[in-house]
């Protein structure tokens, strides 16, 4: 996979160096290509310093800022991994995603699950839009701090989290609770649905409760990166306070 | 200005079909194409129906769904209309735009401001992105359906709304105080700047208080249609409890 741009190529310096195979940087003396030389030397890595247009090239596009790198896709957790991770936690928020296809969307609901210390992100293997680079580049990185499970069956999966104590909560637009006095359970997931069909049927038939965020009635539906992150928000609120 | 989609068009012509000049729509015995031609009836608008390829031509793209309209320019408001516009209400939320540059994130925070029933939006002329067709899909019509103002200073039209009772609040990754715990004015305007550069410096010190949305380390910020919609969702919530 292909990741370019100055502060996606630090943060995986930074974060996950493993993933690194090649880095390209066009000849400069900018201070944030002394800064990336800087952070390479500690590894193994394979470093190329060429020509701007060379690196349009390679990108397919223009918009790097003279920065690319060559990573191997960061491994994700798998269904089987779900619950012998969250087992044990007392107190837990967990982000599952059913079928958000638009990548900048779901780029955007991954930094907001890292901001908001999510301790699980789950997302349904078909139907979901995979993790390329514009998923990493509207996550700002956040790909590489989350634990992302990518599984089969999100009505299994949600089941299972039920049975560890989880109370698991769909954001739904005709939902019958209201986000304004929802209290949240010490152990939540909340589940979002694309922005078009939301929910899937059987996956809102297995959730505990469907609550909604109102809205003024001229506008049909928030942004669904921005419904995730005022649910996600308004959790993290009640679990500190 | 051109505007394409089919909820785009639809929008216009429920809220402000006398912007219209022309609408285009391809050929076709589509559902969506009946509903728009019965919704055209109604007024005096030159329709068109032509081939999709056609259409790809005037819109310059091929993401239209064969729907296309040339529509006048919404007006906006200006600096000298905030204060006779606003001055009379007893609870108001005003939401304040410094600088934003980027048009879906302006788009998207439009969106949240009409469907968290905000008074007005205003926003500096020189610095900000134009309203274009870009914010005009991302806000999915909501510039239709709100007060949205065009000042030349922001520091004054701040100035002008603590004059008549608001309190300022100012987003800011280093404020002081936290939205966790903050209480909420009934007449209170926040200001938002752009993700790289947060609020301008002059325009920070004119705020009443700063205050930050508390996120984990590992994240530099949210997005900034993110934050805009937690915070305002907290000043609706805080409104109406």
């Amino acid at each position: 996979m292909l990741i370019s741009g100055y502060h996606a190529v630090e943060s995986i310096l930074i974060h996950r160096p493993e993933l690194l195979i090649k880095v390209f940087i066009s000849r400069s003396k900018d201070k944030r290509v002394l800064k990336i030389k800087s952070l390479i030397k500690n590894y193994q890595i394979h470093l190329e310093l060429i020509e701007s247009q060379k690196i349009d090239k390679i990108a397919g596009h223009s918009k790097h800022q003279g920065f690319l790198a060559e990573i191997t896709k960061p491994g994700f957790l798998s269904e089987k991994d779900v619950i012998p991770r969250l087992n044990k936690l007392t107190t837990s928020r967990v982000l599952i995603l059913d079928s958000i296809q638009d990548p900048r969307n779901l780029g955007a609901c991954l930094r907001s699950a890292l901001a908001f210390e999510f301790d699980a992100v789950i997302i349904n293997k078909d139907g979901s839009s995979p993790i390329n680079e514009y998923v990493f580049k509207t996550s700002v990185g956040a790909i590489l701090n989350l634990d992302i499970f990518y599984v089969t069956n999100l009505s299994r999966t949600i089941n299972s989290l039920k049975d560890i104590g989880f109370w698991v909560l769909g954001l739904d637009g005709n939902g019958e609770g209201s986000i304004f006095s929802e209290k949240f359970s010490s152990k939540t997931a909340v589940v979002l649905g694309s922005e078009g069909s939301g929910i899937r049927k059987l996956v809102k038939e297995n959730c505990d409760h469907l609550i909604k965020i109102p809205i003024s009635t001229k506008v049909e539906s928030l942004n669904i990166s921005v419904a995730a992150g005022i649910i996600m928000y308004e959790l993290k609120k009640q679990h500190i306070n």
